[in-house]
């Protein structure tokens, strides 16, 4: 990222004014909190700025305040009612109404700030809400055209509740193996809707299972010549708005239990003969007139179906930013749980905090350095998107308009992959940090693991999407051996690529631990990384043609130790750029740079662990020292910052209300608060109800053995 | 382990005679199994022989012929209603008596397979039931003497509900620091029974919450004269048999919610003034007199400790067991799904089983060939652990004897953590592979990971176990430096470290790919990576204290890279040396011996992954070929086992009702399966019980809205 691009980005997020931002309670955390080299309501202040600042403190005081949002940790609600719960509170944002279509075109970002806000409290809300009002309102929106305005204006005001179709039963991955089908019948002026088999059936769609009365659905064209024009979207109604029954021909139903979110109700569809209107289908990629023939502003096929998926591309960047988030949370959870919880110590007599330990403090602290790395990341990522939503907007017809989406089309198909990943692994290690309290379901670690795993999964899966990232850096890399011209993309992400041939000459030299206890350091290495897996995966790529392999199968030989590898170093390496460019901006303010610097360079040198052996392969370490050096340098950096972990969540932590977590609560009152919540619990002194079958019909013992 | 000690355990597990193997249901799976190189009934007959498979098939049998264990996959059941059904369950295993004190002696290895089963049906109804007559009846058996009787007979008779009461709120690993009284009043011949403060309320305590009458509770023992005798167990009486009601002084409840294993009534208590007789303390290290003298046969104080702690010994080896079976449950589904769903490839017109590749194969394969290896390891080392306790019994005083608990300790440290860490990433690699579906709680894999979940945390946590097994590795090199013999243990885990000058000169020497696909390759580069790193731990700690830090923080300060990494590498070396040796041995049926030792070889390479940074570092390794040559060894082999993964799954899998999983049914019927199950489910087609709230009670967006 330029300079000058990252400067807008600030200017644009932080607005350095005096803004209320209340103490924490007093307790047991206070000794942490005093050992802090910096303050972390400055923190807060560069990092979100007033106007953001006073936006999540209203919307986090606002849910506190109205009962409807009122739960207890750890309760056992039935499905049914954790589904009713969702609705309820979703309508109920629909009365606040936080953000208005004038405030997101005046600061995009709040968007972002809100679902953040809302997912800290419940991801299913927020989803709920999210799916209905942007993937079926703003979908129809930006797929349809004037015709459809009535189903945007209809979403706003809850008259229907949308939902977004597109997965099949048998086809999740494979999207242009959908098997739906639209056909037009010129003499009603009608498309007709069919489910082919149950294997076709519209499956895991959001909202669908009982609320939805519209859903954009994908199905095959086909015109009335036989002539099927490819997947395209239409408004299908599926429920009655006045009775929420299924709609004649349309068998709708739920898909039961998930893993987590199940305040969503994900759902399926079938359609037997659905006639809807020609007008329903949603139009800028293509169009049926009255008498059925087909029109499309486009001529590749390939360009319209890219197009028309077009709609999805933000999805993965509130994706990785969901992942960061839940990051933070669990982080919060454990980082107060360790600053609080002693066992074992020096002296018989004295226990210490467990984070004073050094294997604590390197299972928890690089974690947090990567909360900080890709929630910087996130942030000027979503800015970078709203430029291309700009450009689309005005329908920006230029090469670096194209060149742009193609950047952040490869850079999401990573971002996603790692944040998810991320949050994943360290959400388990918070909930295995906290032991035997970390599993209990009142402290929240189980809900957020729950509810962050399907960021693996949706939006294209984790392992397949690095593919589009691997392709498109190969890409570049031929673009550039054929002569076309110099490695150089819109956001700067492959700029480095251009001094490959040097940067592969390059090797480790720094001479000191303490040397490489600079985010530079990393970084050089990083890039490094990224220039010789590049070229590695092309020779493989090579290799496998060379054995007589076609296109389909080279590529996926060339997946594991190469490309998957690959993709990852290359995003790794664009966070901790990113990262690293705000630790050393003079505008950072000077009191927050040692930290920030610090958090940084353990971020770089811990992702960077997991490939040392690369490293050695490829000749940029050698001997004992770098690896010797690397390990010093993260452990030194885990002493340091653990006199910072405490004051460094509290800067991510939302209060006590949405956090919802009796040990991660600010005062620090480990025991009392998770006592309290435990003796309030539902009959916790009861007798269970079946106490009897206990008391007075004892069993026969072996009576119901066989005589084998 | 020797060769003659490996002939006694086969000839204990193996009966090769011919038994009843139901076929399994032809399918799409049927390509695959045609595929395979080998019979999966031979692998049956050859792994559990007769008599275990037998027991097996009877007790899936009897659990899918009663009604009671009649179940819906993915079904949504209130807390209160799933402890209910898992008493209730657990009552009726009483009726089968499927064990008898007999059974065991006679075949030990029952108890495990016994569990195995239970538990993939459903570990809580297991583990309920081990709790009760192992945690409880076993300890009071085991730390009580004739005078205790009663209670283990009330218990196999179900007239009273035991549980084993040691954690304390603010106490799990620190069993030390455990802070409950028990001070003994000579007028009434009592101990009186006290708990300090809230934060030494008893926690966790597995049955305490709805269910146990009776709890073996973990109390410092006072005589008269003030002095303090440390950790003692009695028995208290904690409920009314009569009523389930708390008994006077005592205050007992749940603790609500868990991550999983919610069949279990998890529970505190809180003592005041508790009276119980003076013949309920478990008097086998110690005892009190009727005038109040305390009378123990242990004259050292650490010694009666670690006694009276040794009824916990084989709580970590069952441990050990249990994630290795839940690791075969999610593999089974992953393996079937992925050989059955189609998405995408090389032609537009036909899509591949994703198990074709190599990605699939790489996420998933490695994890089944640790089954294989974690699976034969855990069926050795139990064996070892019945020798053990034949000497317990046999009141053996010899050297021996005590080492061999020594060594037992040491390796039950390790293998916990990497059995269970182990299956904590296959699971969730099998939920991510299996992509959207494996997010339905109907496909079970979410309560698999759930239920393993606490493996890593209870009878110790992982990173603090593996402390245990280091400290014992040092105490070897140690005892050798000082002169004080030869490197020799019962079991011979350390043996080969006597040669550790001579294995530290050894290098890599492989000069193919080819050559590394043979399970020695993998091995020697283990026994140099505990050498070497062993070494280092050694350097690392006396580093620390010529730093002039005390033992404790020495201690802390060498885990990370160096003590932990040491006691991974040598569980992992020990798992691998014991597969290694079974896939050698001329007793292997000639026709089984492929595959397994391509499995062993793979698992010995892909863990070896994880350290090949060391491998450089030390010297092991160098140039690029190395690791060129292991990566190519893994995926050949992934290609080659891909064809046998079906029938390697079959060999592991139960029947489809103990499974219970719609995408894993071994018709391979995939969205048969799957849409069967969700159209059954409950109300799966109805409106939502709160429509009227949606058709009729619309918002008015904003009305809520703060003017800001």
């Amino acid at each position: 990222m330029s300079a000058s691009s990252f400067t807008e980005v600030s200017t644009v997020l932080n607005h350095k004014m005096d803004v209320d931002i209340p103490d924490l309670p007093s307790g047991p955390l206070d000794i942490y909190r005093k050992k802090a080299s910096f303050s972390w309501k400055d923190m807060v202040r560069f990092l979100d700025g007033e106007e953001i600042t006073a936006f999540k403190n209203y919307v986090f005081r606002t849910l506190e305040n109205d009962p409807i949002f009122a739960r207890q940790p750890g309760e056992d609600v039935p499905i049914e009612k954790v589904r009713e719960l969702a609705f309820r509170r979703c309508k109920q944002l629909f009365k606040y109404n936080f953000l208005t279509q004038e405030d997101v075109m005046a600061n995009p970002w709040k968007t972002i700030v809100l679902n953040d806000c809302l997912g800290m409290y419940d991801w299913s809300m927020g989803s709920k809400y999210f799916l209905n009002k942007g993937m079926f309102g703003g979908t129809v929106a930006n797929s349809g055209s004037q015709r459809h305005n009535k189903f945007v204006q209809d979403t706003e005001h809850m008259m229907v509740f949308g939902c977004f179709a597109l997965t099949e039963l048998s086809h999740g991955s494979n999207t242009r193996g959908m098997r739906t089908t639209a056909k037009y019948d010129p003499s009603t002026q009608e498309f007709v809707i069919n489910t082919p088999d149950f294997e076709a059936a519209k499956f895991w769609v959001g909202n669908l299972g009982k609320n939805a009365t519209h859903a954009v659905v994908f199905a095959q064209l086909y015109t009335p010549d036989g002539v099927c024009h490819g997947l395209h979207s239409f408004v299908v109604q599926v429920r009655d708005t006045k009775t929420l029954l299924a709609m004649p021909g349309v068998m709708v139903g739920d898909m039961g239990k998930k893993l987590g979110l199940n305040g969503i109700d994900n759902g399926f569809a079938v359609f037997h003969n659905v006639r809807i209107p020609r007008e329903n289908l949603l139009n800028k990629t293509g169009d049926v007139t009255p008498d059925g023939r087909y029109v499309t502003p486009f001529k590749d096929p390939n360009k319209r179906f890219g197009a028309s998926l077009g709609a999805l591309s933000g999805g993965r960047v509130s994706i990785s930013r969901m992942a960061v988030v839940n990051l933070k949370l669990a982080l919060t959870v454990a980082v107060r749980f360790s600053a609080t919880r002693r066992q074992f110590g020096p002296r018989e007599d004295e226990e210490i905090p467990v984070l004073e330990y050094q294997l604590q403090q390197w299972r928890l602290i690089p974690y947090l350095a990567a909360a900080y790395a890709l929630d910087h990341f996130s942030k000027t990522f979503f800015m970078n998107f709203v430029e291309f939503q700009i450009g689309l907007l005005m329908k920006d017809s230029s090469d670096r308009q194209a060149e742009l989406g193609r950047e952040i089309h490869a850079i999401s198909c990573s971002s996603k992959p790692l944040g998810s990943w991320t949050a994943q692994r360290g959400i388990q290690e918070c909930r295995e940090a906290c032991g035997g309290h970390g599993y209990l379901a009142m402290n929240r670690l189980g809900d957020i693991r729950n509810d962050n795993d399907p960021n693996c999964t949706y939006e294209g899966d984790n392992n397949v999407l690095l593919q589009q990232t691997s392709n498109y850096l190969l890409s570049w890399l031929q673009y550039r051996q054929q002569g076309k011209g110099k490695i150089e993309s819109p956001l700067g992400s492959v700029d480095f690529l251009e001094d490959m041939g040097s940067i592969l000459k390059s090797r480790f030299t720094a001479q000191s631990a303490e040397e490489c206890m600079d985010s530079a350091v990393p970084l050089a290495a990083y890039k490094w990384l990224v220039s010789f897996l590049l070229g590695e995966s092309q020779k493989k790529l090579a290799l496998e043609k060379a054995a007589g392999l076609g296109d389909f199968d080279a590529r996926n030989n060339s997946q594991v130790y190469y490309c998957r590898s690959l993709a990852i170093v290359f995003i790794e390496h664009m966070v901790l750029q990113r990262f690293h460019d705000l630790t050393r901006d003079l505008d950072t303010p000077a009191d927050l740079r040692p930290v920030l610097q610090r958090l940084c360079a353990l971020y770089g040198l811990w992702t960077l662990t997991n490939h040392m052996t690369i490293l050695y392969q490829g000749g940029y370490f050698s001997g004992k020292e770098p690896v010797d050096f690397v390990q010093t340098a993260i452990l030194t950096l885990c002493g340091q910052l653990k006199d910072e972990a405490v004051a460094l969540v509290d800067v991510m932590a939302p209060p006590d209300f949405i956090l919802n977590s009796p040990i991660g609560k600010a005062d620090g009152e480990l025991y009392k608060n998770l006592w309290a919540t435990v003796t309030q619990g539902k009959d916790v002194l009861d007798r269970p109800s079946w106490w009897a079958e206990f008391c007075f019909d004892k069993p026969d013992v072996g009576c119901l053995r066989a005589k084998l």
